[in-house]
């Protein structure tokens, strides 16, 4: 299989366009940081709490812990998905998002800069149309970012927290329409795109160009190295777009120097 | 301990004022009806899900059912709650609103206008300041009538399934600032006030002027009857602006006939 | 709907008679205070605990703690009821009950007099006929009495641990058999009344006449004023009824001023 | 060790006396069959439950099945043991006491007699002062036959079900008080015996002279085969001492060639 | 019924046979002691851990623990075994075994010899083919006396910490292929054989001749005293052979005293 | 960061040396496939089983499924873990690797050979050092094609099941020993460089030279575009010599065509 970029989707798109991204600072009144961020239909609340305390493998280590939750209101999506409070656990999938989420704002943080303290990113999905997993780590640097500014402001920061921005965008190998052609490298699949690519393929990178985690799934045919290449490509453009965004609206909210100014090749 | 009414609240309203509500409609895309409601700093958003199934005792009985489901983002609150879905279970306080809420909507509705359907109602705190459970049964009547509209106009409803409106409010008795000073009948307590509050009760009535519901609970010392009849009195003229809240945005929506409009005593 | 109140019921009684009420003392010889209630068929094995321990909630404030636990046994009921142990969680119903039977008790008890101290109230269902948990609470106050009463010998008491009685009693409004009569008020309803009641109102009141807790419920139509009005004076009589059994069998096992002999309005 | 039977126990009895054992008969309005069992200050209320069903693994044979469930009111104990319904699962003691009492009931009944009939025996514990479990089994063959003689007059029964009695009894061997002395073996152990006895067998026997199940466990020192010749010698004593009592309650209530009247060697 | 010992058995063996018994030692390498028994087709890796703590049962009084926990793989079986780990609970039949493993070891431990300190067993079934719980009893003792001996070199061993041997074996009364003929007492019952037997009897004896547990099962007819007596008699043959291998495997690997060598009887 | 391959690791392995691999195929005897796989120190035990059911969402779709189960052995790892079985529910690590087994293995078979068949792969870590979910995935094939392979003898499949091999295999991205020398890249990390590795790199892949899976995520650092793909290709000379085991093995027990035999670029 070889893979290309070709024109249209569904919702009128181009193949590396994301979908329309905002994101509304303090979404939420009680939280040491919030916004909501929205991408396409797809809608994430997250909110940040300072605890102080921290997991017990990091007891008189002077480093403080940022973890997240993840969950999804029930009809978040077209069918109504069971409550996991009344099935009584977190699902298989839920698990691995929230492990996701966590790891990534753990690549962009410098830990020692706020010791015996936890962060937890709750991203809670208000509407689901694919995509929700990277949304949330978007909108989580956000608002972790508002979190730290605020411990800054109260003086219960020692050194610089952040090291650089942190995105994620998904990407995916769309069948072509018509067999003889190839394969479509789409980015930010919605829902009616996700459910039928055939390779999906997540990108957690910073604003100086690598990369937290990369993670490609064949859903069904498996990809060679040009599809992942290309893949790789295509989510790196909607990276830069997406650190845009997150420097736009924390302008002026955090300190300059921890947005990374520097240009992403 | 003789109640009255004084005339100041912390956030300036009068005792028998509600706080600001308002119902925004269609809240959720994916849902069949849904709204946010705020009341105050409360804010739960509702999504109304139609499925074809009912519980085991109504098979065969030519009747649908309406049910509730309630949750709380973990950071809804001051400080964190943890979340259900890893505690492996729902609290007591969400089961019992829960199914309070389900027996509001049960009591105003004609499930033989719907056979073998279910209707459920999420009701999702995503901001808490008191009255949580209140505002959740009012929102949900507005979702729930959305959704029966939506089945009116798909003709999946034999005969008018809604007889009158319902909502619910909460009343309390303040401690009087100075002892020898009567304790104060206030309407729709926040949380400041609730969690102060020597008695809290619940109503849920409907717009005929009757109750579903009434719920009256001491935290500290037991109220008398001139209480009772207070607060009682003070809960119905709380609920009487709610009726015209649901109305103001139903209005247009649903059949007129639905919305009960009666003069309410 | 105008309530009244009318002479026959299945079982004979008026319809402002209690059932046959009687309790026995320490009922189970190892708890600190025990008793057995009857209630008409209705069976409630009351056994109170004392230990050495508070909730986190209550460190160093210098207060004890009252709670309770109810259980029902599996063929405590007509058809057997799925033992709660095996399918791994308590009801949402037997968590309510529970949370009912200790925010009674604690209504009349002065959590100063036993600091560091918490009692719990096993109210375990050995037959069921309907009134349970009112039945638990007119109970659950005999055990306690026996079990403060029993500390008080020990000197672990600083003050008059009680200030006033507590029980609870139901309420219903029957369906008049014929439709032009009204519907009836009537007392304590056992299970045949209370599977078909339009409204079930449950009242837990202290002997000076004052209410911890009024929860009415209309199961089918609402109900209004007059009917709300009627329930609970009939609740109060019944009330007034239950004061005197739980002072009949504590005269002499516990100090007479706990027993509150004020006359009940 | 050798063991051997020596004259005095703490509460007066010989070694080879039973506590007092008393069966009252339909002690719970409810179920098909049901029995109170006293033995000493033990207290197990038993209730079988008979339903129209069957476990998958029978379907399609012909045969019923019997089964059984057992549970312990908290304060049953000494000290109050935690609610298996709040600790959200039954511990592994409670799950082999109720496989024993099952198959020692199925050990003695016809299950041909009763297709597609499951009878369920609710062995629940009021009072705990040691040997609840052979209570149970010797309680729950009453409220068997009695549930069985149900079925049988409601012409439910196909042939003679019971084959045989059944009943258990523990027997312990007890430290000497002075070393030189051999160990003690003694009958149904009281709480204080069977806290502190070297070895513990539980014996459940058919009044033919045959056994069901014989389970011998050393808490210390392992026992040699004298011990236990003299331990299934003692037990053989007691059961049929608990015989003759299930023949006297059942007398007249069960058809008589359900009781087996062969004499026990 | 009148139990024999009759010649032939499905897979050649004579009635008092065991299957092939053998003991490799070191199967795990992180483990402090570890052996994997086989025992004809059945199969258990068994794994010693050593853990500085002990339960709360046993705070301060200078006395170590000995416990296990049994697991079987899902495909252990002939037809796959749901996982417990996906069901969410140990089942009563897993429980109960892992119980009587850790008390057949404390039979034969001087548990002051090691104070402090907690050993637990994992016992894990690889193949299952009838008998696992008996294997995990004789092998579990082999890991046991390596990670004894293990703290014995490290010097963190007070006193001999072995008594004596400990083994266990499945004892069956099997079916007589001809009615008129006597049932068979067969040793070491295979899967086939076990899941037609009569009569299962499980002993778990001591080097000294003496037992830590008997525990004899009717599944269909009880059984009579000759049945007993000549299943112990034919069950204590068996650990005799067992008791041989033990002491081979471990010779030259843990003290010579360790292993007992009087004659059994 | 730059990375590069240096030529010492702590067992002596060159950067792009494999552990030791070997598969022993048929390593527990009631399963439909089964192997052990052993990859240095680490093992993991594979078994394959076929039952007659396939997931309610594959109802009447003429397809079969392969799902995957994953666990550990307690005393697999340096230090004891927990029993998922005791903790009453499965890790979300565990929940992730097993979803990644499934996930590889459906990326290789025709789903449509096997229709209404369900084949789990149960993959058992007996002993942990790092690599485990690699190491299943590599021996999961094995057991599936053995599997497959038994029922294509039975003739229960109707089209060639298997397109191409797949197997896993980590790379890490190992500190260099002197800060200014570059990282190494290391194949098929063991414990100790696992829990050192900067990076860590999983790739599942096919014998076409394509990928299934390839999740790389940085522990502590971020990864650049030279890094990923320096340890692509290192992954992928691992995956080629994992084929070749593969097919060493199998080669014989199953249909030549099978086994893939193009040249991998």
């Amino acid at each position: 299989m070889k893979a290309t970029q070709m024109p249209h989707r569904a919702d009128g798109r181009k193949p590396l366009d994301l979908r329309p991204v905002s994101i509304e600072l303090d979404a939420t009144p009680h939280a040491e940081g919030s916004c909501l961020i929205r991408q396409g239909v797809t809608r994430v609340l997250i909110a940040a709490t300072v605890e102080e305390k921290t997991p017990p493998f990091l007891r008189d280590r002077g480093e403080g812990w940022v973890t997240a939750e993840y969950g999804m209101l029930p009809r978040a999506t077209h069918e109504r998905t069971p409550r996991e409070a009344v099935r009584g656990r977190q699902s298989g999938r839920t698990l691995e998002i929230q492990r996701l989420i966590g790891r990534a704002l753990r690549g962009v943080v410098d830990r020692k800069a706020f010791p015996d303290l936890t962060i937890t990113l709750d991203c809670d999905v208000v509407v689901a149309d694919a995509g929700t997993r990277c949304a949330s780590v978007t909108g989580a640097f956000v608002a972790l970012a508002l979190a730290l500014e605020r411990l800054s402001k109260e003086k219960r920061i020692r050194a610089r927290p952040i090291r650089e921005l942190v995105a994620a965008v998904s990407v995916g190998l769309l069948s072509a329409p018509l067999p003889p052609a190839r394969a479509i490298v789409a980015l930010d699949l919605d829902y009616s795109e996700d459910s039928t690519a055939e390779v999906d393929l997540n990108i957690v990178g910073t604003s100086s160009g690598r990369f937290v985690e990369v993670q490609g799934i064949a859903e069904g045919k498996p990809f060679d190295d040009a599809d992942l290449a290309a893949m790789i490509e295509a989510g790196r453009k909607g990276l830069t777009k997406l650190f845009l965004v997150q420097r736009e609206v924390l302008e002026g909210r955090v300190p300059d120097e921890w947005l990374d100014r520097r240009s992403v090749p």
